[in-house]
């Protein structure tokens, strides 16, 4: 890119990767969505009404208070002791065993994706994700221009079939899943295809990820064990930004320690730690509240909003249009009958002021058109019912324009 | 590297980026010197006294308060406006003009090194380093597997013939530079320097990186313009980890927009953004304080830790041995006689329990083993004093062995 400055020229000769990562759409609905009037599903922010805003500041004034001197001061790139094994223990008790010493506190759960590509990719190495998956997945692995693979998600979980398949004849690197309440599709893994996944890749080096920033919030159904559980080898990600505050960007990697010691030199290089000062704030608060009661209210919140919106899809949908009921996080995937495109939808339901992701972001390749993300954490009653209103009237135009 | 999980092998495929990153040798001394009764002028760290500990807490208490709900939020990859602004503002009353749209927030301004990485540097691509330089970069760097060349730097910043002859002959992609009080040597360009830098390379499509974070701390002359302000298609580092606080990880870039555009892209596909919450408790701690006065305190108590250092450095230093006497930051840089080398020098000195960094770790190639860094920030006067008394001691034990 040729520049002028001052009437001297230089040209900017950006790295070859740059060419492949996708731009946001997500980013480019959300400058759209800033008018007042839109009503959106297009983001995926979690409900400000479920932050610990009081309980913060309490956290942060005691803190500052008793070692402000240690806490605004650098600190270690591995994260901090006591909030590590606060992590670990809570793994533990919820049954799946891990050291503190195997996490490592990361800038929220979207940098696990950019320290594992550093460790791991070289270009052309090949990564499966599922089909759809998760955006900004995409575009932290692109980083490291990989060979995208992709396969497919049933109801219950990746197609184990096609993904035996692939991890047989491939030389897959790395395996990237979200396995509870996945974004976009609100599809959880079930206990059966979590074993099945585990002994479809024993044996071979593919690195699976697990991608978890949605677990905590189950409304419905039994907890699962994560695949790590029954696959050690395996990778684990982590975040607080669904159960405290996503603005301050706190999250973990669970890695073998042999792999930790890649992704300590590779955080080292990269910020050299997470912000000490607000890992100090969530441990304090970690400490002096009752985190499950406050989960549990999260997931009433939640599991109001989603039970509302898809009471509301039932009443205003057309019959002919599929969506997934997830048992908890922040999504649903809905699926339009086959001939109808969620961007033409899209431009329709910006006049009637109500905005989602088409699916078509979240593939990367062949995408379904007629797919579609709704998010229903960040939207109050009356949005939801009015969104979900205008959005079944855009639909129906768009299907009777089909008709005729 | 393979490894055993209930029997069965993985073999963990790790990417050739991975082969070129050094050790941190400065992480490694760091454990050495948590022994309480080590004086150590080995890290980097600014002294906790300079931490404007109440007022962050008053400033984190007042902003939760009446923006709770927005600052725990997920926020936009750029960084908070308002915050931008104040920088942008306060390089224009510096004498630069650059726009709070050039601006990007940053896990502190070690992440400027891996975002720039990132949009410019293809495998092999060649990045310029002083000669010796700040190690992290070379950690940075190294994960993009660029070919290295280094430049000697003189008294008053880098020789300027040597880059002039490699700026001509050799495609360099990036020239990177510490222009105040440099890490580790303390050394800071000339006015004169800045322009003739500046000069080099209009014309040409290296581009400059000009790290910046010890800059405010200028105890002694003049301020000086940065070499962007002749050369505007470069890039600036910033940092507040030395005025507020390192263990928020607060820095920033200055990129020309069309810059700017793929540093975004690439800031978003690593971690997002930037902390919000932190964000906001900075720019509230700058709109409450007057933040002049607290950098001039700083100021004055890193010149007469400086001072003190240099004073008994000429008591008992050896004659031969010769140091920098810095204007500014936190680094002084020691060469011994051409014969002693700094990593015996080190053994011999955790003997008697004063550490430091001897100088090996600062260079790409042919190290000169007699060089040492200093810090002078994070010691007390007794400490200094002792610490000096010490080493002093021990380069003439070794300078006598040698003689011997």
């Amino acid at each position: 890119m040729k520049l002028k400055f001052g009437g001297i020229f230089i040209n900017y000769l950006f790295a070859d990767r740059m060419e492949h990562i996708p731009r946001s759409f997500v980013r480019e609905i959300l400058k759209i969505t800033e008018d007042p009037e839109m009503i959106s599903f297009a983001g995926g922010l979690p409900n400000p009404r479920s932050f610990p805003v009081d309980e913060i500041a309490a956290a942060a004034s005691k803190v500052l208070k008793a070692h402000g001197d240690k806490i605004l001061q650098y600190s270690t790139t591995e994260g901090y002791t006591a909030l590590r094994e606060y992590i670990a223990k809570r793994y533990s008790q919820k049954g799946l065993e891990v050291k503190s010493e195997e996490i490592l506190i990361t800038n929220g759960s979207q940098q696990c994706l950019d320290l594992v590509g550093k460790i791991f990719v070289n270009k052309g190495d090949q990564i499966l994700l599922e089909r759809p998956t998760y955006l900004a997945a995409i575009q932290a692995f692109s980083l490291f221009e990989p060979c995208f693979k992709s396969v497919p998600l049933n109801g219950d979980g990746v197609d184990t079939e096609a993904l035996e398949d692939i991890i047989t004849k491939e030389n897959v690197k790395l395996f990237y899943t979200v396995t509870n309440f996945q974004n976009p599709t609100g599809i959880t893994y079930s206990e059966k295809k979590r074993k099945e996944v585990a002994d479809i890749l024993k044996g071979h080096d593919t690195v699976m990820m697990e991608d978890n920033p949605y677990g905590e919030i189950r409304f419905m159904g039994d907890d699962l064990l994560p695949i790590k559980s029954y696959l050690p080898g395996s990778l684990l990600f982590g975040s607080f930004s669904k159960i405290i505050s996503p603005g301050m960007r706190m999250g973990w990697i669970v890695a073998p320690l042999e792999v930790m010691d890649k992704l300590i030199t590779a955080k080292q290089a990269s910020d050299l730690h997470s912000n000490y000062f607000t890992q100090r704030v969530v441990y304090q608060y970690l400490q002096n509240n009752n985190v499950e009661r406050h989960i549990q209210q999260i997931r009433k919140l939640y599991k109001s909003q989603r039970d509302l919106m898809i009471t509301m899809m039932k009443k205003y949908f057309p019959s002919e249009v599929k969506y997934t009921e997830p048992e908890g996080g922040m999504f649903l995937w809905v699926t339009l009958p086959e001939n109808i495109s969620s961007l033409k939808l899209f431009e329709l339901s910006l006049k009637e002021k109500v905005a989602f992701v088409p699916g078509e972001a979240f593939y990367v390749n062949n995408p379904r058109i007629n797919t579609l993300r709704l998010n229903f954490s960040n939207a109050n009653e009356e949005q939801i019912t009015e969104g979900i209103k205008r959005l079944g009237t855009a639909i129906e135009k768009l299907m009777n324009q089909k008709r005729q």
